[in-house]
């Protein structure tokens, strides 16, 4: 096994993860329909990657780990792939520069096809002809390398935003606008008790895969604390700005603002400000082309510094990890990983929406949306082992200077999501769907 | 009170801190008498500050904080030290850029050290001056400038040390070397059971003072652990080297690696290697001059990214701050802050001394040699409330992007340490006496 | 007018014009026929730009200068190419930042080549119609529009090279290798009188067009030299580097010997090196793909300051821009523009070819095959005057830190070369297909 | 000989040399009067050095080329020394790092005078006892060092304006201003012929000693033109910044106008803007402190991108260097090297000054009070051989990228300036007095 912690306990019978295969391989296909060759070679910065890149680096996985394993025979498709479209595995062996990845105009788009019909027949090849020993293993892969696709597939959203950002003609990835009617929801406190409880990944309760770095599940003591009904949203942005936000060092991190003057950040990402009559009206650049701002949406790519001087000026502070998986654990309907309602990317609203109704008994707007970066510094839980093997390289190693954000996104998969589920970005990453959900503590 | 949480419970009578006063703002004078005043201007990196600069801004710090507040018909020394002298205080006002500190030969060090003088006798005289209503709060405030002080004599020491490395007389702080005899002392595992416990400052352990960021106490549970009986060697560290552990990314975090290999780091810093015969001899630069690295002596002037991947080749992991702190407040004889025994700045070494003998009860060099690298990120402690005031920007607005280290060094006064302090540090940072005390799990 | 100086005193008759527009843009089009839209919109640095971006530029140009001007009822093909397709002409307004141009993904290539054919055909239209008041102006903007596209023309080979050479599949733009037989040819020298003569562009010698920043002619005094018989060859490269040339300080300029040591510089640019058995083999990027170094074809992709320490090494130096003009003045049979034989993109070998017989009479390679860096940075002759209006910027607001270049390359247009004409390129540009003319002094 | 053109014609009798070198060296000592050893020991810049510094550099030169090579018995001073003070001489070995030289707090500034006092007695020692054979060879080095001595003088001047200009309390080196009474003079232009004439270092004409960069005398044809009677002058200068010169992208070089936006340059280095009422007054820091800007002092410190853009502004040019040599050789009573009038810095004014009376019968402050810059690229002269040994660093190396300033400053030494002599800096140097005259063509 590839883990220490047997992260897919039960794996799908053959015909079910084959469906699941193709159903995943398929959805990222999906994702560049609105893309020509040339959209799909652009890097606009070196965190992000070219939707080409995505391609070929997501079979490049199922090439690397399955198939070179478990394929008797096995030849390479390209022998310069290997290099070429290895993100960050130094077991693998040598990488292409990530600054470089959007100088790859060759193989083009089209052979970036034809490499991922070729390596999902021999995957799936190997998986009908694999014998009953070798199942589990193979089966965990082959979950891993999807669970890994979907990752990239709300990487490749976020990317090609920034990308197109640049693009004077502010060109559209989809056309849906206005997403939902809006109208203001005030924001509400939820109490919570705190205690010692079990935290991480659960098979029970949050299904059949997890991450390592989910594992173990471990006790974490909390204190009693309050959390916020729904995300922040946009309009309370404004009244950060019109607070004078970004010009007040005393609501910021001492690093927090260093970038905001470095930088020269008054707005957030993808935000510009025009003069409208007498007022200053705001427009940011969606994945739906260029818009009005709606105050009630939540705001999203917010850097984590901005997120936490958002809420020091809200006289609040960001969630723990725990405090946020306590309760996502206790709302009213969660089910396990794959189907719990939300804005995820299956909507098809590549953004936010605004909340639809008061919540009374439970914080609306928790999974999917927007990402809730958390204060938890991204840690390994005590007891933590990162899997054996190549794919060992898959989190551990990324444990520092890096923020938990937790509950999903906009451009996240449905299935993707669970209650345990750690994501982590630099604190001055603002290129995701990243949004605040504010915390406090109840005094005592 | 400007603290929140009351941190000096039982200020000192008049008399005693007034001696404190004195005694502590004599010793910073003392450290720089091995220097010339050419030396007490060297800046060699913008995080590193010139003697004569922490001289001047430990005065505005007593000038600013107390007698700005507590004299009547208050002046100021010379009115352009508020800025000069100024190192992050937004609330104060403008701060001199800190990476020109260097360019400060104006005013000069005589001139510096009578500011001194005049702003010790105000000091003293306001606090006898002082009203019963008042005292609490002057006393706390002379009792952190003080606390503050202290921090400043160990950074002028290690900042020294970093400038005087450029010299390519490689110039002697202190001359008493060889400290002690050495012998080898074997690494055994001291085991702890863990559980759910307080941690944070408590009046009743600690003595009379904390940093706000030691408060509030509250309860952590911890899983059962073992803990090194005692600090990782510089022989220990050449083994290291010797398989190859500055070239084996498998052993380091990602950001660890970038950081060997853009900035070639193949050695600690201030260790030079020559040519000895058929081997390789290490040497390095001390307070003590250029010397042979002794193979028993603690290793020090570690990043965390080199603690991290010493303790992963050596099939263990950096203990948690509450690991240390459960361990220390174990320790056989710890007693209140201010008088345990160990390698401070008190014993002249000026560097980590070897182990003298076996330590069986209990894991030794806990305090003094050299501060330990933990695996904790530098967070706010649940329920943390900066101070009021201006002082607020102390601490809370660092906990981002660094490390704890807990339990001082051989530059750290001995008063200044207890159980519940917490040393930060970002993970690149090599020129304080940062060392490794490796921790594992116990299987269950 | 727009020159002061006018610099094309014989404007073709305007059919002869018409059919020089449709040769010289079609010419472009034929440059990107090896390339995929993909491959057209890589940037590999600053300095380069996409072929896509040349494409649009160079309409963006006609456009520009010629439509708006004269064309009734003008309207922008694309409101938003004003920005997007601006090089430097403050004058016209904004401009899209240089180092995004890699960034462009819409207008797609295709859309591009729309807005070629639209422009084209208004052009024409514009030509034919224009009254004789008019025309002189007009013949020559087009005319200016025309030179400019075959400079781009130049820059396109030379930026694509530069791209694809990041390409770990070293693809080839074309296939035609080897181009010739090779065999040594001795290096001999020619020498030359010197004395006052007046250089710069003359009309009755070097055609109807000159850019401004040939003009005026003017005397200059020359002392006597002697100029080698042939460019610097690969091989002669070869035994600089045998002879440390990478490593010897006094070789070099000051400028250069750091840029030597930042830049870790000890190959010329698309140079890499093999084991082969007991030697060292070396190979090269070529537009032709990777190909093994032949030591009689001309070394290539020089800095300025590989150039000057190279003759240096050779106990020779650089030529004066007016050494070289004097010389190429005494070439046996050089015609007017357009019609010199020599080594020019028309050729297709898009690389410099090993010089085929001896010469007796005169240097050979004067023209074609490989740019000359001449010692002569790039100045105002006595005398200047930038032309009028916005053509203005295309010239003298460069004449600071860069080098004259002389005598045209395998990448030039054959009929845009001529004795007057000045290239001009930063010290540390290699990019170009830029070599080496030995010449020195003769003792009196 | 050092010299390939034997620059030092006739050296000075023994003991005239030796009354010169006591009289050199001790000028350097009186320059340090006003300042501190903490003062000597800044750097606010790579290309500035320390006071000390330039002190024990210029001993070290004299240690390297002349004890080294004419005492018997040689023993250096210090054996860190030879790389500590080495500037770029590659020739004589390792150099320590340019940035680093404000870390060299020992040896202490009494240190490096006990050097200076040593190596003097040495070199007088040497110069007595040498014999005839080597007596030409000693003389030239020792001239070389005394002159290059004179050029530090000059640099120790500017770069401690420089580092003073960072201390908050704007310390003055020099107390004596106002310097004179100021009244407006008009500009007016003075015509030249033109023609076919010798330029450079003639020892007849100027004197008994050359930079090998002045040599050889050679022939340079020069159109006719005028000059401007006198520098241009800070209210000139202010009148450009009232007509948005630092806004207009159209008066600047491309590679200036780069610099003013990324530096976000619009005013002269030194000056500083202040509210005056309704206008808007400005000040300078000087070697004589923070002072009111005068209208009819000559502007200087400006760089070569100001010179130019000012030059353009009004409707003129920056001469070339052979121009102002002819005009410089045309001055009525320009006497040979070191007795001519001026403002150096024998005036101790520090500072340039305002023309006192109207210039009739030749342009006025050619010599002193700022450096003129020119539009000449610093090149060599044709033939131009570097001094052969390790002396042969001392200028060509630097021939790329600097353009040449003729005339001296009011911080140059009377006896350092010729008609011949070319001083060099890049473009965008602005800490030097470096100031503008004027040019323009005479339209035939």
């Amino acid at each position: 096994m590839f883990t220490s912690q047997n992260a897919l306990t039960t794996p799908l019978a053959v015909s079910h993860l084959a469906r699941r295969f193709q159903q995943v391989r398929a959805q990222t296909e999906r994702l560049i329909e609105p893309l020509s060759a040339e959209d799909c070679q652009l890097q606009s910065m070196p965190d992000a990657s070219p939707a080409k890149w995505h391609l070929a680096h997501l079979t490049w996985f199922f090439e690397t780990f399955v198939l070179e394993r478990f394929e008797s025979g096995f030849k390479p498709f390209d022998r310069s792939f290997r290099v070429l479209f290895n993100s960050y595995y130094n077991g693998v062996g040598d990488k292409y520069p990530r600054p470089r990845r959007g100088l790859i105009s060759r193989p083009s788009l089209q052979e970036v096809l034809a490499y991922r019909r070729q390596v999902n027949a021999r995957v799936l090849d190997v998986l009908f002809r694999t014998g009953e020993a070798d199942h589990i293993e193979l089966a965990q892969l082959i979950e891993l390398g999807l669970q890994h696709e979907q990752q990239h597939q709300e990487l490749l959203l976020t990317d090609i935003q920034h990308a197109l950002s640049f693009n004077p003609q502010r060109p559209a990835y989809a056309r849906r606008w206005p997403l939902v009617s809006t109208a203001p929801q005030p924001l509400r406190w939820h109490a919570y008790d705190g205690g010692l409880a079990r935290h991480g990944f659960d098979a029970g309760l949050d299904g059949a895969f997890a991450f390592d770095n989910e594992t173990p599940r471990h006790p974490v003591y909390i204190a009693p604390f309050e959390l916020a009904s729904r995300l922040i949203t946009n309009g309370e942005m404004m009244e950060f700005m019109a607070d004078s936000g970004y010009q007040r060092p005393e609501l910021w991190l001492a690093m927090g603002w260093d970038w905001v003057q470095s930088g020269q950040h008054d707005l957030p990402l993808y935000w510009q400000t025009e003069a409208q009559g007498q007022c200053r009206a705001f427009r940011h650049f969606t994945l739906q082309g260029l818009q009005d701002v709606d105050p009630n949406t939540p705001v999203c790519h917010l850097s984590y510094f901005e997120a936490d001087a958002l809420a020091r000026w809200a006289g609040a502070r960001l969630p723990t990890e725990f405090e946020w998986e306590l309760a996502a654990r206790l709302l009213p309907a969660l089910p396990a990983s794959g189907s719990q309602p939300g804005n995820f990317v299956e909507t098809g609203a590549f953004h936010p929406l605004p909340q639809q109704q008061a919540s009374i008994d439970a914080p609306a707007q928790m999974l999917g949306d927007a990402w809730e970066w958390t204060q938890s510094s991204y840690s390994p839980y005590p007891g933590y082992q990162p899997w054996e093997g190549l794919v060992g390289e898959y989190n551990g190693k990324f444990m520092c200077n890096q923020f938990v954000l937790r509950g999903g996104s906009c451009a996240t998969p449905q299935s993707h999501v669970r209650a345990s589920y750690r994501n982590f970005f630099p604190p001055d990453a603002q290129w995701q769907f990243s949004g605040v959900r504010l915390a406090r503590n109840i005094q005592g």
